[in-house]
């Protein structure tokens, strides 16, 4: 595995990589959600880009930018062991010169639920990948579906700017428990982290009861009592898995979104309905 | 010479041509300043691909999008007699489906003087051209001086999102009286014309006054003074060749911008001062 910091020796190695080239865009903290989605591109590419790179721009003025977990030595030996061929692990100011001004933005769906919730996000999220897109060129680009939002941003970013990289969704990981693999999970305390599946429980609940022919809105209370009561919900939505405008009836392929906080920490989980 | 105008089979017409790969991207009702930047792009390229599209984005609500003058024929026909490669001439769906919501923006810089003028209109080159660059992936994009904060626009799109490509800047085409071509030329009323080169005499005048040690305010002074009372001058400046912000001084990479109406058409011209 070649280590790289600088764009125009990330740019000579990868031109060296056999195609085609899948790409893992990473913020670092790797945990098995991250490792599932590096195998995922070893299965179906000739070779393996992952970038380490936490991403200003698509955290607020109030978020966890300085705290979001960082280890890069830990996360170079995982990458090392599950095969990838290149680490780019780039500084800030290599991706954001001081007279950086440039952002894409893809429009109505950034503004909904996650967006709506961290209003330049997506906005930071579509940008950074713009330019990994542009540095890496990676034939196949892999994302998880635990950030389902994310995976119709970038889907939507690809498709609305013509990048020839072909986006493929990766499952979640999750703990026995059901609990969503998030590098945020790290914050949880112990009543936290106890709380934090009946996000999971929640949600298949309201699948359960909206194939049972419940509307959304009856769904949605059923599965607000599986929540603990430690947990400050803040939405649970069946959406268009591409537009995630809000769903009436169960229409594939859909996302069934919820997220909610507990404690300080914000999670989100999500089913993929896709058939 | 090709003609493509659906997408896919534009990229595999594009990689089978020769590289280096010249890219001059047009609106079409070319003239001979276009032609200028495709000789500019066959004398350093090995293959040219020039695209012909009216972007609907770049227009304002009240511009004249309607009216642009487009004679797709007449235009093959020029291209195909300056020795190109392939002519992309793309329906407006097939660049901008129905739910396409995407935009790209360079920020500051896009509201400066055009972007003041014409609120929504950088933002609309800056996303086709995003566009286009994923679409044709040239070497080199052939840009005219004339649109001069364009030219730093897309200089700033390419650096900012790490597009590969190389902008190059070709030379405003002129009249013998000294008007710079334009499409929009085909606009003026015979009164009209015969005013109009005197926006390019005003930005003459007001270089020769600041190389003489007048200030910009005086300089701008006495270069209004040889503007023709026909004209309804908007501005005349001298910016930074890279941001479009203000100088005081003469400060090379630069450019003196003016804009004047005339009549009901909005002429702009410059002088572009590289040392």
């Amino acid at each position: 595995m070649k280590v790289v910091s600088e764009l125009a020796p990330a740019r000579a190695e990868l031109e060296k990589l056999a195609r085609p080239l899948g790409f893992v865009p990473t913020m670092g903290a790797l945990h098995a959600g991250h490792l599932r989605l590096v195998e995922a591109a070893r299965e179906t590419c000739k070779s393996v880009a992952v970038s380490l790179f936490v991403n200003p721009m698509q955290f607020g003025p109030q978020e966890d930018f300085e705290r979001y977990p960082r280890d890069v030595e830990s996360d170079s030996e995982k990458l090392a062991q599950a095969g990838i061929d290149l680490l780019f692990a780039p500084e800030t100011a290599a991706i954001y010169p001081p007279d950086f001004t440039t952002f894409v933005d893809v429009g109505k769906l950034g503004t909904r639920f996650e967006g709506a919730a961290r209003p330049t996000h997506f906005r930071g999220v579509a940008t950074v990948v713009a330019k990994l897109l542009n540095i890496v060129r990676p034939d196949v680009l892999f994302v998880g579906q635990k950030d389902a939002q994310q995976t119709a941003v970038l889907t939507k970013l690809v498709e609305d700017l013509n990048f020839t990289t072909r986006v493929e969704i990766v499952e979640t990981v999750r703990e026995p428990d059901g609990l969503a693999l998030s590098s945020r999970n790290a914050y949880l305390s112990g009543e936290e982290r106890a709380a934090a599946p009946t996000l999971h429980a929640a949600l298949q609940t309201m699948l359960k009861e909206i194939r049972a022919g419940k509307t959304v809105e009856e769904a949605r209370e059923a599965a607000a009592a599986v929540l603990s009561p430690r947990a400050r919900l803040e939405y649970l939505n069946l959406v268009d898995a591409r537009t995630f405008s809000r769903l009436q009836t169960l229409r594939a392929p859909a996302f069934l979104i919820g997220a909610a906080r507990f404690g300080r920490t914000r999670l989100l989980d999500n089913l993929w309905i896709w058939k």
